[in-house]
């Protein structure tokens, strides 16, 4: 984790305060689950509940750690001291993994209702950009090269069918670690009835494990990580899409840019999407835990701790650098400063070169063999792109033009408003 | 595409043949939504479809290729030679990736088909696995150690579910990819109207695109090559099982051993599981696509060409790949060659050790204090472990078990039934 | 291995016929040291060169490998049937690892060699081009921004110093792999003495392998992967350089057009940078190979066999795709146009704002506080940036700056050739 | 970075205050440089390095920050408050690249001193540790399956062969990221001249770079954390060695086992290999940097600043990983206990089968074919694997055996002796 890209919320979810607190609550409702079915004195279910309030002191415990080189035990220790006797009924049956694991995948519940709220917001920041400029026309873009006209809110509105299909994504990545078990020391339920599972998961908004072994099945996570690794991908779509529209020579767009700021230390006179730019390395750290999270699947027989190491590191980071990413993304959309007229003097800085698909199609229409047209189209439309000449009027020069296009027809090709036409339906699909 | 690990279903799906088939079925039905909507000539679609049962000579399209350098514009070159003069409402108001992109997640869907297919038959296989060894007890192991008694059907079971999950996963990454575009350059449909997308896409059995700029936006792509990493993780977690479980100090399971099968050409006595050792190695190849996969969602504006590439190497290789993978698995699950008896000797290597948290919990439950009780089953166990002495036998020498457990209630403890007792339970939630 | 992204060289490596004959001399090789330590006849040795220019039907040998399921005994079979009795000598004490490994160390070797080559060839092209284009100026951009001048000749010296970094690093990588090792079934030269290994590598070109385990460890080939994955890396920033200068607003070069392609199917005027955009998407490909191969290092005990099918996958795939990737760069570097005119119009885009550190250093030389020189310059930067006024009208506006530059000091400040007086110590820096 | 897996010296490293202390280090050292050429005052030299013994507050530097939005400003601004008037001529023609490529290429030089010095204490144990075994008779495996005899002191010498190669590989890494640059704006040196870059690198140990583009070129440090992928590679590698040598059916090495340590919550008799368990995951974490590592090459025209975010978090993470790792692994070797007798007991587990090869070859050099010595040697050992009798006993009584080899010319086979002859060779090698 990286201070500087990360935000509370979610630093706190990670947090051993955090932690101490959801293996509590796991330990209380078993212990309300067992009292139930008469395995343990309900007597003990008071005590463990009048730790209700209590604050953990996670240090204590870490202490106690390094003498039982074991986390759970010494969470239990920590807890015997507060309890007393009855502490002997808490975590009966149970396996530490039991306690963690449930804890871990309701830290990736929490997390993942953060990141699909960051979506949401997201999704209306894109949605009222797209809404915004739904008609401020600008170059579409193949291969970094003019192709023809679309609008900057069709843009917004891609970007928005991307993200929509992750919080989708998302929401079923959640599902896949929404999960808890407590099946005890190789899944069995040996020492431990099955009821309390069910019991334990339902208090925790939880559904139970089909079938574990001693751990929750890790190709789970593996979906997980995987489903924020698109995530982080699209949003790495998004900002290099506006780094491109900063370039000095395009500038239809910019990040905004506050008073006081500095571009760089050495040239006053620059402004960086250094926002965007950022978001690119973000995206890098958050698709890098996929691959661990795939080698995590494959544990030893019923378990090995492997994948703990691996864990400990990319849930925390990886959570945190996404939602964090999420949100400057949020931010740098709505703060986004947009120059109509860069894009109005880019769409015709090649004198009309953008029409180059209709007059090829006008040609046909009339009759002209489409290899013909292609070839007609293409001589006259190097000769702008070389000598800066205007496409219309080459074209006009054309015998073989002239032929089959009167003045009208020629010219009915140059309309910028065809493009447009079905930009209503677009939105309709995407917003609908 | 390695030969060795392909199977010839699959290897078609990326033949050049079934593409410029499925490019000319894309055209085809073009013609008929454009005939339909007046754009074009009825008598095209005569002519196109005239071409039905014609077998595409990939070799001549391809040396078209080398002069236009432009593979659907050679594709449309051939087709023209057959097609005379219609051929020039063909491809009308289309750009190649309608074509390109449309036509890969047609691949796409149908590679999916062939992986659940063999996810289905692979379920079967450990399903009746499952069931044979249900009652086969064999001990579950942590960390590679002894721990407590399990079934080896639960072993399958839990392949099962895990196979099951990912059944599911792969059901919605062909969601994913079963969308086609036929929206023109920059995805405006200036030059088509987006009713043709709509009847072409119904047609080949796919959802229209919601929003495409020029190509399909390769989340989706990124998704379903992540799904199928998964997928080869849960392979590679079933193989290494196997690996475990076949090494000479363990010997319960062994891959089947064909007659005339050579394990090592200097030792003759070599029986090796290669298959499943070939399995790990062959989900490092599926995992190895989901990456580029992911850093292709990031193309420049309405499209670049980066990802292609990337495309003609993994998806082919990938899917082919997986279907030779899970086919693999599917054939050492249905010939594993068990023995029970191996499971009984390993079970008892450390003379009922594994019987230690059930002294543990009998010993709390007659009020000896959990840190107490660990301490005594601790130190009895470990003479066990080094001494070789029996474990019961070690137990009734120590007072301190004495006054708490009568012999009858120690014996208990050593009980195999008690930890299969929910193994139906399991099953239930397995396979129902 | 895609058809269109190899070249024939590189795939003769990778042949069975390459394969087979390969195994037959280090067989032969074996030997030759064999007979002369006196552990097998003398007589083997002709019979077994008397097959020096036999052509190996690799499709028999693969036949027989159906059978055997064993690619080395199958070869070995082959081989008896045309030597006979004495064929029993041959492979005597070794074990398939020996051949295997060795042989495909040479294979990465012969393929290091000619990718050094290619290293070559395109830092050739590089020279050419820094050297033609030394004194072309262009901007230098950092954020994609205008920053400070440079020239063209500076971009092909940076390239060229990166990939001269790779060819070291290349020969670096082929080190580590040009070992063999004839060291028996588990290493211990228990069948086979330590000489023949010494023996044999020594006429292959290699160094024998310091301890091998029946294989070579994998250590050395995860090492050369990663290097192509570096080398990989470098291609990509390359063409993503050019890629950038292509853009139509930019337009400072464009990769070469041949007569009769076509850009795009439907917009007869593009023309796209497509050959460097496959160069992005090939990158991805070598750099995908490296994960897997770190994989592979952690075999189990002695070896398992889980690194053979991502090796024969990897090793083709990988080395073919570099191989063309380095060509198809040096092609593009040699064809590459350059539109020094448009270099230029660019540079001037924004009325000498790239000169505004060059005035803020003129400020803090005249005794202005480095803080209020930047805001000096800044707040003027941002009236061009926003105006499109002229940079040095505007300071000369400003009575800060008047107050400490004359006329002189300030307009010496926007002079371009200050920016180029080091050209020629960093080109010696670079090529001597 | 998780506390747990970290140490303080690498942690260090990697603080503000180090980073901090560098920064002012290279500006002092820049001033001095400049100083002496005369572009700024000789004053000024004594002004900042009269700060030498300063100790920096980071909180009140990253507070400037969030004004400045710039870190280096920041900094500066901070310097400032202290040096006053002169402070205007710190940092002059400088870019903040100059200063953070620099820094942070300090760092990683000395994060590869602790690196190398971890390997050497490694080395040393691993050395250690294959002597006291040069002669401890152990089973060799390939495919988890027995093979021949080797020692474990060949396994020690394995080890140390691959760490060996990897502290020559952190050699090199070291050298391609120990270079500086002080070159501007865009590298060009306009305001700096190419005399402070060397005086600089000079007096902080590093060479300088021969061509940079504002910032140091990234593929010098997608190298550097491809090496360090690779040495995590090696760590699973010998971390796998040692869990599968603990494995319970195996049990010829352990963990060392602390007093009080608790391997289960719930099962009082378990050890488990959890160190080497943790380091295998240690090294997904180490190896997950080196992709985005390589992805970061691929910088925008003269820089852009998404590497940035990647390298703040993999820098630090992955070096203090990898030294955690390292030290850990030779804390584990140094402790290992080692059961020399449990050795023994499996390698006599197959009554004598590892002998195979062994008989295979007295029956060739008998004259026997090949093929037919290879059936009749797998036929008996496949009686033994199935029916566990005696190797050598089912031998003698097959006809075909009798009639080739007298009863001393089989036994002599069965020597264990005959497979360590060249123990101390290989040792040579390994040591020397």
């Amino acid at each position: 984790m990286i201070d500087r890209y990360s935000r509370p919320d979610m630093v706190n979810i990670w947090s051993d305060q955090t932690k101490f607190r959801i293996w509590y609550e796991i330990e209380a409702f078993a212990c309300e689950a067992q009292a139930k079915i008469g395995v343990i004195p309900k007597a003990t279910v008071k005590s463990i509940w009048s730790l209700k309030d209590h604050i953990f002191d996670s240090e204590k415990i870490n202490l106690i750690e390094k003498t039982t080189k074991h986390d759970v035990i010494a969470f239990l220790t920590y807890l015997a001291n507060f309890i007393g006797d009855d502490s002997r009924f808490i975590h009966q049956g149970m396996t530490s993994s039991d306690i963690l694991d449930t804890c871990f995948n309701i830290q990736l519940v929490r997390a993942s209702d953060i990141l699909i709220k960051d979506i949401d917001e997201l999704l209306e920041a894109l949605k009222a950009k797209a809404f915004e400029h739904k008609e401020t026309v600008c170059v579409g873009r193949s291969h970094g090269i003019h192709a023809e006209p679309i609008t900057f809110g069709l843009k917004m509105a891609q970007a928005y069918a991307e993200m929509d299909r992750n919080k989708t994504r998302l929401i079923d990545a959640k599902k896949e670690i929404a999960v808890g078990a407590i099946s005890g020391a190789v899944g069995t339920y040996a020492n431990i009835e099955p009821d309390v599972e069910t019991y334990v998961c339902k208090a925790l908004g939880l559904e139970s494990e089909t079938i574990s072994t001693q751990i929750i099945p890790r190709d789970r996570h593996a979906m997980f990580f995987a489903t924020l690794g698109v995530i982080g991908s699209s949003i790495d779509r998004i900002a290099t899409e506006i780094r491109h529209l900063q370039r000095t020579e395009v500038l239809e767009v910019e990040e905004f840019f506050a008073k006081g700021q500095k571009g760089s230390s050495a040239m006053p006179h620059k402004r960086n999407p250094v926002l965007t730019e950022n978001l690119s390395g973000l995206s890098r750290l958050v698709r890098m835990s996929v691959i661990p999270a795939m080698e995590n699947v494959s544990l030893w027989h019923e378990r090995d701790i492997s994948h703990s190491s691996v864990e400990r590191n990319i849930a925390p980071d990886t959570t945190i650098t996404l939602d964090f990413a999420l949100n400057r993304l949020t931010g740098v959309i709505k703060n986004l400063v947009i120059y109509p007229e860069n894009m109005n003097k880019n769409l015709n800085k090649f004198n009309g070169l953008i029409h180059s698909q209709r007059v090829l199609l006008a040609l046909t229409q009339k009759g002209v063999r489409r290899e013909d047209a292609y070839e007609i189209v293409q001589s006259n439309a190097m000769k702008v792109w070389n000598e800066g000449v205007d496409f219309y009027n080459q074209l006009k020069k054309d015998p073989r033009v002239v032929k089959a296009l009167n003045d009208n027809e020629l010219r009915a090709n140059f309309d910028m408003s065809y493009h447009l036409k079905h930009v209503d339906t677009i939105f309709g699909k995407v917003f609908s």
